[in-house]
């Protein structure tokens, strides 16, 4: 391998005629010429940055060879979807090359029988949808942000509301071809629920934020779409309350679509973004701390009847102060701004906001523990998130950084510490790599490495996400 | 590290007493004294193997340390959980170590809040269902044999009937502890059912079969238990009819528990193994060649019905020539009859058992390929399989070994050409590695073994077995 140095005597012009050849001159754009938009993706910490390259492959091939070119001049290379990501994983890095996913947009296949499609990693998951709802199907990962490309959501291994039930990203994605520093295209798995024929290649490239190869194909599950849905919001004093109906809730045998919480800040914040009138009446208002929110979903009306019956009467002897049910409209508003509270954080100064993620009966003492440390800093923490899945989003109000920083990493700590994790859907992006690499399992650290150095020997692929290190190889 | 030969002038009787003085001189047994139990799984090719040592650690530590001697010596090491797996995986290499996993078998946590239990990996299925349906919780993975360990299943990712629901062993996995031969531990996951926190090692042991670390503890996922079942059979002209009816089951949203075939050779002899009655008359019996068998399951029974009358006139619109509704005791002797399958495949001189997965829909078309190879050999396929998941168990009747080698080689190449892979569940073991080394995606071969590199740069974890090359490091 060409061992040439960015630095070095080769010019910057050589590097960028060799881009041009893969993806066309039209096709690659440079320094000053590259929009702002490119410079970042929507995590609230950390400032843009304009890389020096942007290409915008139009094949796997070209996404190989671009790499190719890259690792032969050390050119750091960032992949980008839509840029909607929350941890700074697309964020370039200067002298980098963005590799833009955005002609790469094709759904390729809506496979009925095999309930599956095949896209293309630019495809954003509204126009998944989009392509599969007429043939009663559905892809069921719903981030809040439908803008989100596929390709961005394999990165992250995105999560969202509905993953209480059906899983998160990398348990709806089947099989994959990627593109690797070496030039090569690998595919793994395929239109298979189960394999047992080598190492889970599919999974181990799903979530590595595109630090190990780059998707250029991706092979989904889907589901039949429901025919009825309903959904209940439940008033409780406060979030200890809502945490302890959550396990009362799964073990009913009624599996819910969704199962979230929100603060009464969050739920207050929300309505008032979106206009959105529950009908809670004020004594209500003001005695309730916190909020569960559950929808169902059901092949027939009768059956879904019977689950909110069943949980209403659970969610009353919990001691609930209110029960709601909210029909089509209502729901569908609640379940949309909950969906934007990311939007609703960002507009009332949040400096930053967490998908910590606990095993679920630990959400309590999760609480109560972050809680404290914030309050001993005179930092405000308000929010929501997927109770089920013990994935608690946290609006962190605390504006000096080092201060949040240190914060931040206290709050980590309180998580691992509870046998948590610091990210369940967001990843870790280079807002919380620093984070990850000091706290997490050293022996399971240096066997990501190894792995990192197996599929990216030149490091090329978003260094310094994940592992740590330098932002330029 | 030593690089001591085991062939050079280091006596074994050195290494011997180095693994007694890591477990104890009681828990290792050398050469005859090795029970002949430990000479093989349950795969029906190839021969038992004597290895040299046999030891039974009680802790991960002990499990690690003999890992550090084993490396040192350059000792090949077979995990081994109950011995039922079918392709060879825990069948020892001569000169090796087994390490016996039959003193750390106890469930160390049913934790009820999370619907995780935290088990040791001698731990059987049987005894994990045990401890969890007390709770009114199961684990939802059932392979034919409940006497599978579930370290076991972790190194083979076992699947089973109820996969087509709640998926493989991989998906009801959350978290590892694992000894690699560093004589390090390392943890994995959690019980948490989503991380987006660096890669997921969890799922790249899944599955690895004792080739990158060995199991020490496994947090896995638990459900409520249904409280309401039932069982549709229907019979098909043939094979095809079966496999078009798949799709339009699953497209309906009634989400089956088990979703089998079975060819009318296949149930004829598990009905009559078993000594089951099906009230099949014999009209029937003439004219039908495959059946569908249905497991739903329900919390409710009324929904449960609406379930089976949808279902019912789903398959009589689909040519069904009768269909039956199994209740409770000849349904259940039924699952079980299955589920005995292998066995009614052995007693019948079955020469292989295959596990082939392809997409589902590709079904119709492996079935005639596979025939056509094997009538062309003289050979006979027979069969039944999850249907649902493309996941289809032949019983191969072809005794001359060379003869049956070609032809599996060709029916593997057949199921890869159409999208699928060599094992959905049984994993490759020491008989089937060679046909995927063969037919295998070269780019992601070279990937695999580089991360066998990482995690076991001496070669000592089950050589040969997965990866192919020498049984002996």
């Amino acid at each position: 391998m060409t061992t040439t140095s960015r630095t070095g005597t080769t010019p910057d012009q050589h590097v960028l005629e060799r881009f041009a050849a893969v993806v066309g001159s039209a096709h690659v754009v440079t320094e000053d010429r590259i929009g702002p938009d490119y410079h970042h993706d929507e995590a609230l910490a950390g400032a843009p940055v304009a890389p020096r390259y942007l290409a915008r492959p139009a094949t796997a091939e070209e996404t190989a060879e671009l790499l190719v070119v890259a690792a032969a001049a050390r050119v750091p290379v960032t992949a980008r979807g839509s840029g909607t990501g929350l941890s700074g994983a697309c964020r370039p890095v200067e002298d980098g090359l963005v590799i833009s996913f955005e002609r790469m947009a094709t759904v390729l296949e809506v496979d009925v029988d095999n309930q599956v499609a095949v896209v293309q990693p630019g495809v954003t998951l509204a126009e998944l949808d989009a392509a599969v709802a007429p043939y009663g199907l559905m892809y069921t990962v719903f981030p809040g942000e439908l803008s989100a490309s596929v390709g961005g959501t394999v990165g992250t291994n995105a999560g969202g509301m509905r993953a209480v039930r059906y899983g998160v990203t990398r348990h709806n994605v089947l099989g994959l071809q990627a593109a690797l520093p070496s030039g090569e295209l690998v595919r793994t798995g395929g239109k298979l629920t189960k394999v047992s024929t080598g190492y889970d290649l599919t999974q181990l490239i799903m979530g590595s934020e595109g630090t190990l190869a780059l998707a250029t194909e991706i092979t989904v599950r889907l589901y039949p779409r429901p025919a009825h849905s309903a959904t209940l919001m439940a008033a409780f004093a406060d979030l200890t309350a809502v945490m302890r109906a959550v396990p009362a809730v799964l073990r009913t045998g009624v599996a819910p679509t969704i199962l979230e919480y929100l603060d009464t800040r969050t739920l207050e914040a929300l309505t008032r973004a979106q206009d959105l009138e529950l009908g809670i009446g004020t004594g209500i208002r003001a005695a309730a701390q916190a909020y569960l929110v559950i929808g169902l979903d059901d092949r027939e009306r009768a059956s879904l009847d019977t689950g909110i019956d069943l949980l209403g009467e659970l969610l009353d002897a919990l001691g609930a102060l209110d029960i709601y049910v909210l029909e089509g409209y209502s729901a569908r508003l609640l379940i949309e701004a909950r969906e934007k509270a990311f939007w609703s954080a960002k507009a009332s100064g949040a400096d930053e906001v967490l998908d910590v993620v606990v095993p679920r009966a630990a959400m309590p003492e999760f609480f109560d523990g972050a809680t404290a440390l914030a309050h001993a800093v005179d930092a405000q923490l308000i929010g929501c998130g997927h109770a089920g899945d013990g994935n608690v989003h946290l609006a962190v109000y605390c504006r000096e950084e080092t201060t949040r920083d240190a914060l931040l990493h206290r709050i980590f700590a309180l998580a691992t510490g509870l046998g948590g994790a610091i990210s369940g859907e967001h990843g870790l992006g280079r807002i919380k790599t620093a984070h990850f690499t000091a706290l997490a399992d050293p022996v399971a650290l240096a066997l990501m490495r190894g792995i990192k150095q197996v599929f990216d020997p030149a490091g090329i692929l978003n260094p310094g996400v994940i592992l740590g290190g330098k932002a330029v190889p």
